[in-house]
């Protein structure tokens, strides 16, 4: 908990009185992600990427961002996760993580650039971003059913494990969730891209992908980039409290992920692939 | 209207009943940001970014971003904004955006990673960020006082004149508004930065910049990125109807921001520097 929110005093005003009260915050901190790779008798090191997040969970992050990004297939191309030991300050420490991949992971530089969806050859469009998603993923095919009960049931499974939100109202947060509806692991974070890639991250750290059998909720939006994220870890069936984009329901449907929004406890909509739920439960 | 809004089809679920409905999707779709810059017998190009955004206010978009990334101080160093004539199919030309930069703009290529605050030198931290940003900015400074009626009225201008949130409920937006307390622009973005870099642009273009006479209101929460973006066009006060992130309320601190969180009609938070709110008002 220490990690997540920092305590601050704040000037309250409430129906005309000022107060000042004391408060927590959700900590936002620069995570810096950097690769050790090739062979042994000619190692180097490249910096991918420097994102802004809440500390905890670094390790999964760091290891669910090179899998949504396709940069590892596994894990068992990388030999060792940790901080970073030869930073200066203490408390830069546990803001740079190493990955040292296996000698024989392959990196084609081209993909460590995280703008995947454009390529100079085909223009920058909705239908090119859906198909560079297209080379690189596979349909998501699985024969996982939800009832009505479990769908409606995850918000507050979620609610009642999110102790940090609780406290700053801060934090976008992502369950990953059994077939039987059950709360497995949640991770809360500044960033929904990295709530949602800690969860993935555990998920390729205990060899659980692809995730055919699980779904995912999200206390946000679905954007396109979440729904891929999704995809390539390959989970069925992704709920959200808020509302998907345009983009986010096209890539949804088109790989086979059943897509609801606006998960409310008496009603949710559903946007693509609908025959996962089970409306008659 | 057309471009922010997509009509679809879904299934709802509500209280043990589904319903085949008509329905709108916030738009998403890429966008990539091209310069042409250098002496005019060696002109060069480069792509700087494809960011997913909702159409609409494009140029806004890019000469906020090319604004805030602080690669131009001001539209005397643009000679034109247009989009891309020279790609290939016509869903693709509005997704393209080049701005032909004055030969006498010099570029610092370092400065065109988006990770600005991060250097191999001092190594990564929250302190290392607000470092980074010392070096680029300045301190804000303004006279500008706000009474609690016109923090209150904000969000409810916002509100009656956010079209398409209203019917996708997916739209983030920012709202500038003038000393007085009244609505000067307003745009909608899935993302939320975006929705900055287009009131921040817009203001660029009409040389309206610094904005110590103005403030802002988020629809979401405040993170450091959208802090420092306020801080590069001089916003004295900075509104949200959602919480701060710890490093947002150290940068808005550091840089004499006053910043507004939790923004209700009956209450709101004050996190640094309230002077500039005539709390007996």
């Amino acid at each position: 908990m220490s990690a997540l929110v920092k305590p601050v005093n704040v000037s309250r005003w409430i129906s005309g009185v000022v107060h000042s009260d004391p408060d927590l915050l959700a900590v936002e901190e620069p995570l810096e992600i950097r690769i050790g790779f090739g062979e042994k008798a000619n190692r180097k090191q490249k910096s991918l990427s420097v994102t802004m997040r809440t500390p905890g969970h670094d390790f999964e992050l760091a290891i669910g961002f090179l899998f949504t990004e396709r940069i590892i297939d596994s894990y068992d191309q990388v030999e060792s996760v940790k901080y970073c030991e030869d930073i200066g300050r203490q408390d830069e420490k546990e803001n740079v993580v190493r990955v040292e991949l296996n000698p024989s992971v392959v990196i084609d530089f081209k993909k460590l650039q995280r703008n995947f969806y454009t390529t100079s050859s085909c223009g920058v469009c909705g239908k090119s971003s859906l198909e560079a998603v297209d080379a690189a993923c596979t349909h998501v095919g699985s024969d996982l059913r939800l009832t009505i009960q479990q769908i409606i049931e995850a918000p507050k499974q979620m609610k009642s494990a999110q102790a940090a939100f609780k406290h700053t109202g801060g934090l976008h947060a992502s369950g990953l969730f059994g077939a039987k509806g059950h709360l497995q692991r949640l991770r809360e974070d500044v960033g929904r891209h990295n709530a949602l890639d800690k969860v993935i991250g555990g998920a390729v750290i205990e060899n659980q992908i692809p995730l055919s059998n699980s779904f995912i909720l999200v206390s946000g939006r679905l954007s396109f980039e979440l729904v891929q994220k999704a995809i390539s870890a390959g989970v069925p069936i992704l709920l959200a409290v808020g509302a998907p984009s345009s983009l986010a329901v096209d890539l949804a449907k088109k790989f086979g992920v059943t897509l609801v929004g606006f998960l409310k406890p008496d009603k949710f909509n559903i946007y693509c692939n609908p025959e996962r739920i089970l409306t008659n439960s």
